[in-house]
């Protein structure tokens, strides 16, 4: 595919997709060159969909060889084939019939970006969270064998998600216990070389003739002597990889490959070959991560998750604003240019929590430990053991996997780590799996720790340097996606509001709660920062909220306010300790969250309003008790009943007006 | 050490063990000879010790050379020695001058059977949840580099623990870094066998010669030609081990040994080399569980952790009682007899869970995955999926590890598992690190599980019956550690009292409360179950608790009824959904858990009170915002002050009496 068909070619010119219906094995009446031409059209179908709607774009256009031949050789609605993580399945939903749905992808009510099973029979599990598959592979191929039934099960994961203890502990179990399931690794490291290419060619001829396990030892020793050189950049090479042949036949699996991962004819062998052995095999396959895509090639990272961009150049249609991760590392790198303590630490997401400049700038004081929240938290806690003020930067759902770290690594000695809880609340198009909605609810119960939500960038700013250079013990920060809102301090260095977040000055609770009050007119300036200052304190609805949702408080506030209804706003910096807010309240009393409502803020403060015995009319809103699909946050927010006109309509309805 | 000088011998004929002060190197003017003898003095004074306490002792019988070699070779002050899991660090704290502390081993005020670094600084990091001190050892060693530091850090990892994703996170991360840290296998399987032993030591002599890493390649051909068989038979038995040299070494480590882990010289050689090498090592110690003491090498099980028992015989002090596990196991092999969809799924814990008797009658449907809570989860949920009904068991504190994998794996699909939550609440003598206090703040956040909180053995009994045959989606029982007390049920058939704690039957809902209100005499007859009858109804005061709380309410209604007190009591069995309470509240209110407050139930009964503006009188009752030391658990429950004492004293301040 050259770049001017894949870029301007229309949908429409895709004469072989065209024909597809998502049926079983509807592929394997086309030739080898017709299945590189169905991949050619799939490769621009992909481009051309994913820059209107956004979306992961590279990781699909390196596995459309892999899924093709899945296709070829499995039946996706009779056996399971389950895609890791996920955000590699868009081929995959695209031979399984749902084509029509990429026009709404990641959107409200339309398709989802990740494998869904109410979405259609040929997405097994749901995915969402790297290192999981093989886990839930092994419980299905286990099943599958004591109720007698016969499918194939195979989980493709990819390399990045072999660094996740998950991972490894299904492969230490299913290895071994002779139970049939293929792990197909998806290898797109841009580390491989020609060279190695070529051995690893060769020993794939090898490895897939039947005959191969008689003479295992006799090849090994005819490779090891005529190829001595090239086994150990191979070697070397698969290091790397974390997972060498002999790693994952010690587990008891068998190693098929390494295999070009482009090339639908060798993998189909290996799969063929898979299924007749009838054990825990491992087919290695190498691909490359935006492959035929000059820009998503180059430049695979931005293209993992990309929004919508021009689908000739690959530029971004809407210019990119600074967000709270841009502000949290650059924060970060300030601070610890002054403090050689600093030090921070990222579970495979060093661009995504804002950390490129950090770890270009400080090196040796950077750690991307792969992902592995575990582990990196609980280092994170040896770090600051031992001297040093180290910073987790891990997004809220993915912390979830860190949660008894936290709590026995981390906190129990409370020891002074600081956590940067990026994409707290409603992330939108990633959906129920990528929500973080549950951080409130599982860093609150923690005995010790401090939890902030600042609500702006300079709010942000302020926090993390208090979080390192004035807190004790563990500190966590939750953030949201993306950039501020109505809401943005003009006063970071206004210690008022932020001293007494402290639970050393007892005295200054009070100041824990900014009271932001609000009567005025915002609307017309929604980005000018004067919603911060305290226009009028009124009296009928208090409106208490904390983080990015107090941006559609405001805006609550305004539409209230211009009904003649006067409204008190009242935002929380500190979750943890929980200040006292009662001195604030006044008239009914409207609370504002984007979590789940088990363990939230609101539960919290409302409980100790009965301890005091303080009746109020009241409404909490919150995301439910139930999970969050895609869709825009702000359409969720809608949905939902937490944007500004529900806000305001609770107000309302408390009010009896 | 014969048997009985092992067993008779007074605690003082501990001649060498006596001059013993803690200071770092006062073992090294020990010949061999009196090390060893040092050693035999160390296990009679374990087995005395234990054997008056309880605590855990075969895997402490099984470390003493290896301690005494760390002993030898670091300064415990200023080097850093992470004992993993930590009951294992007796014979260190021993060495390390807490001798005096064993009196009052594991009991309120006493010495931690596992490191807590406030209590020695030879403790370097909290330790009890297994897998985590290559994490953390991690972290230290790259925090002492980074400041210029030059001591040793050392981490002691069971064979057991590296089937924990984290510490393979941690392995795979530090292994690449090329950071200096010492990781001592303790590798106690029972398998090993005397052939392999001998080519374990022929490997170990040579592979500790400073020549071993240039003449690597040449020594293992001349072994492997010489040795051939035993060479095979060696890397079979490492193959179970899960951790064969190959995969060390693919991580980055170097690999010394197997050497045997009773022999102080050798493993002292193997200490003195990694230390020479200055990079990631890891030293193979093969140990027998138990050692030198004739009925824990027997049955290294029964004698992990144990209450307290006759030296001379190892008999227990006191009679075992049927617990909860044991119901739950036996109950489980009941089900599971008339549906072969049941399969039982446990992480290490076959015997706490009370699965024994399960896996011994299904050895097909019986899935131990070793110490890795995240792929039980996920490999239940992926049972679940593909037809079986899964029955995952995990402690409370352990479940805390796939926090993650039950929200992302199995609540977003709202798939059938169920999990035995078991040891919720205070499990008394672990302390911090294994009190069950969060799991009601981390369960009832997840949308759509049911948890459970049965009370007694029957009402298990009854409840596990329901989760497996009537419920649908992710269904929690938590359950104390421990037999049942004052409240036992004897209707575990009645119906009324179970069926509409699930949430299909809306107009069953009130049910869901078990009004069990309690104004006579049950004092006399504790243990007869009449607590469960409805005697009065009184209406000064609502005692509102659940599961092994209510033995506490019941207690503090008997002492407030003779008081002329009029008391009522309410249990809950459903703790989520969360039924109405509010029907059945009477007078001021007194709710009593054991558990941390955030996330509560009483958190969400207050708020949902606040919601109604139901102004009430009322206090709650918990394990309070930090963590819970060692204890037995009627000691912590007083000093928290939820045993019945304290729950009666907070009724009458609540009433102002």
């Amino acid at each position: 595919m050259n770049k001017s068909d894949k870029n301007t070619a229309p949908v429409s010119a895709s004469p072989l997709l065209d024909t597809l219906t998502g049926a079983p094995g509807e592929l394997t009446c086309f030739s080898y060159d017709q299945l590189n031409a169905l991949c050619a059209e799939i490769r621009a179908f992909l481009v051309d969909s994913v820059s209107r709607t956004g979306g992961h774009l590279a990781s699909n256009l390196g596995i459309v060889e892999i899924s093709v031949a899945l296709q070829l050789e499995f039946d996706h609605f009779r056996d399971r084939i389950l895609y890791d993580v996920g955000h590699q399945s868009y081929v995959h939903k695209l031979l399984t019939g749902r084509r029509e749905g990429f026009s709404a992808l990641r959107q409200y009510g339309g398709m989802a970006g990740f494998p869904r099973p109410w979405e259609s029979p040929a997405d097994p599990v749901v995915a969402g969270h790297a290192s999981a598959a093989i886990s839930a592979a092994s419980g299905i191929a286990r099943a599958r064998t004591l109720l007698h039934d016969d499918y194939h099960v195979v989980a493709i994961v990819g390399d990045g998600a072999l660094s996740g203890g998950m991972a490894l502990e299904a492969l230490n179990d299913i290895g071994r216990s002779d139970e049939p399931v293929i792990v197909v690794l998806n290898d797109n490291a841009k580390s491989i070389s020609d060279s190695v290419g070529a051995i690893a060619d060769y020993l794939t001829r090898i490895r897939t003739r039947p005959s191969y396990y008689r003479f295992k030892t006799f090849v090994q020793r005819a490779v090891g002597e005529r190829f001595g050189g090239f086994l150990r950049r191979l070697k070397n090479r698969v290091k790397t990889l974390l997972l060498p042949a002999s790693i994952v036949e010690a587990l008891g699996f068998s190693y098929l490959g390494p295999v070009d991962g482009h090339d639908i004819r060798r993998i189909r062998e290996l799969l063929a070959f898979a299924k007749l052995l009838n054990k825990p095999v491992v087919i290695h396959c190498v691909t490359v991560k935006g492959r035929g895509c000059a820009y998503a090639e180059r430049d695979p990272g931005r293209f993992h998750g990309a929004a919508a961009f021009d689908s000739g150049s690959g530029r971004e249609v809407k210019t990119r604003q600074t967000c709270f991760s841009d502000v949290f590392g650059e924060t970060l790198t300030q601070l610890a240019r002054k403090d050689a303590r600093i030090c921070a630490i990222t579970a495979a997401m060093p661009s995504g929590t804002g950390l490129t400049q950090f770890s270009r700038e400080f090196p040796t004081r950077f750690f991307d430990v792969g992902i592995a929240e575990q582990h990196a938290v609980t280092m994170s806690a040896g770090l600051a053991k031992a001297g040093m003020l180290p910073v987790c930067a891990v997004y809220s759902t993915f912390l979830q996997r860190a949660y008894d770290q936290i709590i026995h690594d981390v906190a129990i000695e409370g020891l002074h780590v600081v956590f940067g809880v990026d994409r707290a609340g409603l992330v939108g198009e990633d959906g129920e799996t990528h929500q973080g909605v549950f951080d409130v609810q599982y860093l609150t119960g923690i005995p010790g720790l401090t939890l902030y939500a600042p609500a702006s960038c300079a709010e942000l700013r302020t926090v993390l340097r208090r979080a390192l250079c004035d807190c004790t013990g563990p500190v966590a920060l939750r953030y949201p996606k993306g950039t501020d809102g109505i809401y943005q301090d003009n006063h970071p260095e206004d210690v008022y509001i932020l001293r007494d977040s402290f639970p050393d000055g007892a005295a200054e609770t009070h100041g824990t709660v900014k009271t932001v009050s609000h009567g005025g007119s915002v609307s017309g300036t929604r980005c000018a920062g004067s919603s911060t200052e305290v226009i009028s304190h009124g009296d009928s609805v208090t409106l208490l909220s904390y983080g990015g949702m107090i941006n559609e408080v405001l805006g609550a506030a305004d539409v209230l306010t211009r009904e003649g209804i006067p409204v008190r706003v009242v935002k929380l910096l500190t979750l943890k300790p929980l200040p006292d807010v009662t001195p604030y309240l006044r008239g009914a009393l409207v609370i504002v969250e984007d979590v789940v409502p088990c363990g939230s803020v609101g539960e919290a403060v409302l409980s100790r309003l009965a301890i005091a015995g303080m009746p109020i009319r009241t409404r909490h809103l919150h995301t439910g008790d139930g999970f969050v699909p895609c869709g825009s946050v702000a359409k969720l927010r809608e949905v939902l009943g937490i944007d500004a006109a529900g806000i305001a309509k609770a107000a309302r309805e408390l009010l009896g007006r």
